[in-house]
């Protein structure tokens, strides 16, 4: 077998970053020639975990066909947030823990999705059931996909393993995950140097629902106040990528990681889904969220729900 | 949680029922109530497997949603192959070793697929991770799966981990692997007393590829003569089936265990594309392919191949 790709969704979060990594070591180890690459810029909160572990950044990719025959997927599994010619390559392999949607392939693969918070806590055990040691440093990378994907064990979708993957991960590392973890989280929430654009498109994944397309876009901050001060100009910038893709629905959740609450600011023509899925009322196209602070447990579903009956 | 129901697929084959018993059984000593249920009838070898161990049959059903919220797929994924009222129920987990197709979630779940040639060879490994002792029928059943599936290890389905499984297995039953596997797979052959819609429905599956609905049924002999004397009767039921479903494709194999060959006997409007799949000329609608066993491996990819380009 020759080269194969490894990489995680497109608008890379740490989780898809450091997995990506973490599994090209693994299958490097296992005697394998993979190369983790990435799909998109790195975002504020991944700069500084790759710069605090001394790691390499992953080569930019857009396509992988004109590269390798077949590719390993981690952290994602849906087309539209893969390779731009995902269809034109053989998907080996998938780790992942979201849906399964939009996603076929011709011939039997290894698939591994597991319901926890974060792929690394499922890539955390491939090493143990391969037998595979990890090294210090790869251990730190997944122990702060864990911290954001979790934001610091906080997220409805924080499961006791990766609590337990985490504990383990900390020993290896040698890092203190509290400390560390809010260092981390405030580096991913400097929101003041970025546009509206590059705001709305930091962390964006894009859905097909039913008929209906749909992008939710979510950024972290310690103060919501900070994003909405600049609505008018997000609005704007929503506007222009609604009428671009012809979208249904955009959906901004502006996400305070002190108090675990969103703000989301909702466009496009399906908005009233929005508003009966969340049992809210958009005032000025915002509404509060009380205790929402993950995309894929609390607004992905409900949304789904609400576009697809 | 209440009761879950655990299911493989339509046409259920010694796979499908056995590792949805095994699957239960893991579930159940777990401190979960689960029950394997079947969504057909059983074929004459997997009579003989649940005779031979002294296994219940499951119940037979036709919907779940009337019973349970929720469900487990063995040895499955796709919607068309699975439960009719499918889309009506939360797929809590799924361990399969087919691809993936038509297949899709609202939250995230627990997919464990594994490019092996029998979904017992990973419930081997789900007892094993969860370090769950495997009780002595279980394993007989577990094994016959194995051996059904690889047809005695002699499909290139087959890997090492099947095989590797198969001696574990045979070592907690205590079954003679080779002389039991044989007259097994001899009690799946006896077509005479079958009638020909009988025969296209024993292990039939369908499968949507690009735009065409397609289904392709597979039968075990030890001469290929017995059925293919049949031919009319078979064509009648086949066209009907084509008529009732309004199919574009159907493809029947009739596998010789003995030679690892099989004819395929093709009808429908795409009949050309299997053609240009396999490089044969249908003759009479019929074909030979030359060390042609496993529809998963040899049959479907390159059939979804032809048809999608």
């Amino acid at each position: 077998m020759g080269k194969v790709l490894v990489f995680g969704h497109k608008s890379p979060d740490t989780d898809a970053i450091c997995s990506a990594i973490a599994f090209a070591d693994l299958k490097n180890q296992l005697g394998e020639e993979v190369e983790a690459i990435r799909l998109g810029d790195l975002n504020g909160e991944t700069e500084y975990v790759l710069k605090h572990f001394g790691a390499e950044v992953p080569r930019l990719v857009k396509t992988v066909a004109n590269e390798v025959p077949a590719v390993y997927l981690v952290d994602h599994n849906e087309r539209a947030q893969s390779a731009d010619d995902i269809e034109d390559v053989d998907v080996l392999s998938v780790v992942d823990h979201h849906r399964i949607a939009n996603f076929e392939t011709k011939a039997p693969l290894y698939y591994r999705a597991e319901p926890v918070g974060c792929t690394a806590t499922i890539i955390n055990k491939l090493y143990k059931e391969a037998g595979i040691a990890i090294p210090k440093t790869i251990a730190g990378l997944m122990l702060s996909s864990i911290i954001s994907d979790t934001l610091l064990f906080k997220s409805p979708t924080c499961t006791e393993e990766d609590v337990k993957a985490a504990k383990e991960l900390e020993a290896i590392s040698g890092v203190d995950t509290q400390s560390y973890g809010l260092d981390m989280l405030k580096a991913g929430t400097n929101i003041a140097d970025k546009t509206a654009e590059e705001l709305i498109s930091i962390d964006v994944k894009p859905f097909k629902m039913g008929k209906y397309a749909v992008e939710i876009a979510q950024i972290n901050v310690v103060d919501t106040d900070d994003a909405l001060s600049r609505q008018a100009e997000l609005e704007a910038s929503i506007n222009k990528e609604i009428d671009a893709k012809d979208l249904d629905l955009f959906v901004l959740a502006v996400t305070n990681i002190l108090t675990s609450d969103s703000e989301v600011l909702v466009l496009g023509k399906a908005a009233s889904a929005a508003e009966s899925a969340f049992h809210v009322t958009l005032d000025n196209n915002v509404a509060t969220l009380k205790g929402v602070v993950s995309r894929k447990k609390q607004i992905v579903p409900v949304l789904t729900e609400a576009l697809t009956k």
